[in-house]
């Protein structure tokens, strides 16, 4: 029979049920590939849209093993997956992808800073502590960032170590020290590559993070930097995968500093908040390259279609309970303004409820849109 | 409690869960709206990705009655729906979307003819006839076309009488006689009316037929005709949706004549195969257009992004059995093809399996691309 990649006869199993599946099924829907997940939450944004939906904890050995036995391939959309069962399934014959040795790297951020170093790639200089008592062999060093090596998620398990009054705060937990970057510029460089090692970038895209969230906020699309600097982060990132010599899409977080050098913050292998736009503002979007990287498909262009800003659209402070989306009409009744909500029933404070992207031929333009419609658009809970 | 379209709380029904419920099932994702679907395979395109499938005959009052009875708006994807039962629901208060007396009229050839004439709506003239026999009354005015006044579909129940031989393989039903229109191009336009009545019309766009299939084969957007006759068309669906006093979405089908005449062919009253260029040509796709409409939210901006070829991907000829799209990865590699698969294991023969859009700043360069690839990508059934 010959080698099909869609319709009955293949199957795609991603584990996490999340928005990031979310927005893969509806791009897989247009290649008619089958998509399976596996989330903890029968409820998750991704289980009425799965073609099939399986309930089982992606941190359990079994529940992975037993979910991805049968499979043609095998994806992610968290970091944090039983690893164990990943290479079980590996051996077994499934394609995982990204595969379990680039989980390993990457869900330690000591092993993936210590991979940065021996592969000559350009990160903040780094030390490797194991509790909150070798801490003290750092004083002189501050400001320092503590990064707790596993764990960590959307900003949590990380902090900044400004002087000696914040130590008492510290993780006591391995954890990496990085010195602290003066940064110009946060840039994102989604590449894909696919099983026979083709490689593509999307063009940068310039983060805005809230400082206090630790969470993109707004996201640029093109990144306001030279020709030179766009290239060589490209180059970067395709270096990375490369070198990982991972099969799927990676998200490499970038530092412009002051004197315009570009270091890697660090990387996910996987879908990425910073690539939401690409669905509206390129050729073919983050997902859509995913999956034809994972599934042996030659790799999509990413030229841009129209220059965008994406902003998050996040639970506001002080609510919790059933999602409403204060203003949601009046910011659809503007044209270029694409909103993707999750399909989350409940909000919490700063909780990922969805996001807006904002398209215009002028970038100035869709970022003023973009500031202004945040104001008027806010996730609070319904009131009776 | 506030009134909300998205989450839980609302629900969507879609009778009839083929290509054009999974296309809004893909927009609805965006936007969380639940999207309820009865059909009667179970292994119709939508049932995977509704989040709630119900199998049912749509054409079966009892049915539809029990289907619509819990939700909140009810639409249809196609015209050959038991309106008996949407008539009992409306009166109970669902909202039926376009609304059952719309349905009554477009149901039926005859009606639908009689309805532009009594509103001064440009069409070829007609005389309904009851079966054959009457045929005769109208020898001397060959060529003409029958059409069967109700239960005709993509092109089945139309035929061409040119001469008195043709006489014998006339439809001994009751039908429509149609003057056949020499016309230059065949035109559409997609119009939105929401229940605020506000209305939009999207750009026009140009069939290109196959004659022997009666399908829409190419078509392109924009259409190259001037801009008064945009304009005009526009109107004339405008005008049409309007006097039908419809909520949702309708295609106006249009005879461009020889003499620069507009002359409406027939409309159907919901998303249609002449406007899927709309997901990557225009600001809003017509799916989320109709969404739009019949959920009562504002309308989105009908501008164009880029122009653009759609070409139907149909089964070939010669072929029965489990589809395989041979030349696919071929087509998928190059820049600003995308490609829509509707999910059906099954090819038959000209069955509609698909759609490729095409897009390029040049609509020329589209066209040439779209014409190349249609000998590349065949349907045709896997083989051992």
């Amino acid at each position: 029979m010959r080698n099909k990649w869609y319709g009955e006869g293949f199957k795609l199993g991603v584990l996490g049920g999340g928005q990031l599946g979310r927005m893969l099924i509806q791009s897989a829907i247009n290649y008619d590939v089958h998509v399976y997940v596996m989330d903890g939450n029968e409820s998750a944004p991704c289980s009425r849209f799965a073609y099939e939906f399986t309930k089982g904890d992606i941190q359990s050995y079994d529940d992975v093993l037993q979910f991805g036995a049968d499979k043609d391939v095998l994806t992610v959309e968290i970091e944090h997956i039983n690893v164990d069962a990943l290479e079980a399934l590996e051996k077994q014959g499934v394609k995982v992808y990204p595969q379990p040795h680039v989980l390993r790297i990457i869900q330690d951020k000591g092993k993936q800073k210590m991979f940065y170093k021996k592969h000559n790639i350009p990160t903040a200089s780094f030390e490797l502590i194991n509790n909150a008592n070798e801490l003290s062999n750092y004083a002189n060093q501050l400001p320092l960032i503590q990064k707790m090596r596993t764990g960590g998620y959307d900003g949590k398990g990380v902090q900044v170590l400004n002087s000696s009054d914040d130590l008492a705060k510290s993780f006591d937990a391995p954890s990496l020290l990085e010195t602290k970057i003066d940064f110009k510029k946060e840039l994102s460089v989604i590449v894909a590559r696919n099983e026979k090692g083709e490689i593509k970038s999307f063009p940068v895209v310039e983060c805005e993070f809230n400082e206090k969230l630790n969470l993109v906020e707004f996201l640029f699309s093109p990144a306001n930097i030279s020709m030179e600097l766009e290239n060589k982060a490209k180059l970067i990132a395709e270096d990375v995968i490369q070198k990982l010599e991972m099969t799927g899409l990676l998200a490499v977080e970038l530092f412009l500093t002051q004197d315009n050098q570009l270091l890697v913050n660090e990387v996910a292998p996987r879908t990425h908040n910073s690539g939401h736009h690409t669905i509206e503002c390129n050729k073919t979007s983050q997902f859509e390259q995913h999956l034809r990287a994972i599934i042996g498909l030659p790799l999509g262009s990413t030229a841009f279609e129209i220059p965008g800003v994406m902003v998050n659209l996040l639970g506001e402070q002080g609510f919790n309970g059933s999602a409403y989306y204060q203003g949601l009409e009046q910011v659809i009744e503007e044209e270029g303004v694409y909103v993707h909500l999750y399909g989350k029933e409940q909000t919490k404070p700063y909780r990922k409820m969805g996001h807006v992207t904002v398209t215009n031929q002028e970038l100035e333009a869709a970022k003023a849109k973009a500031r202004r419609l945040q104001d008027v658009i806010k996730v609070i809970s319904s009131q009776e």
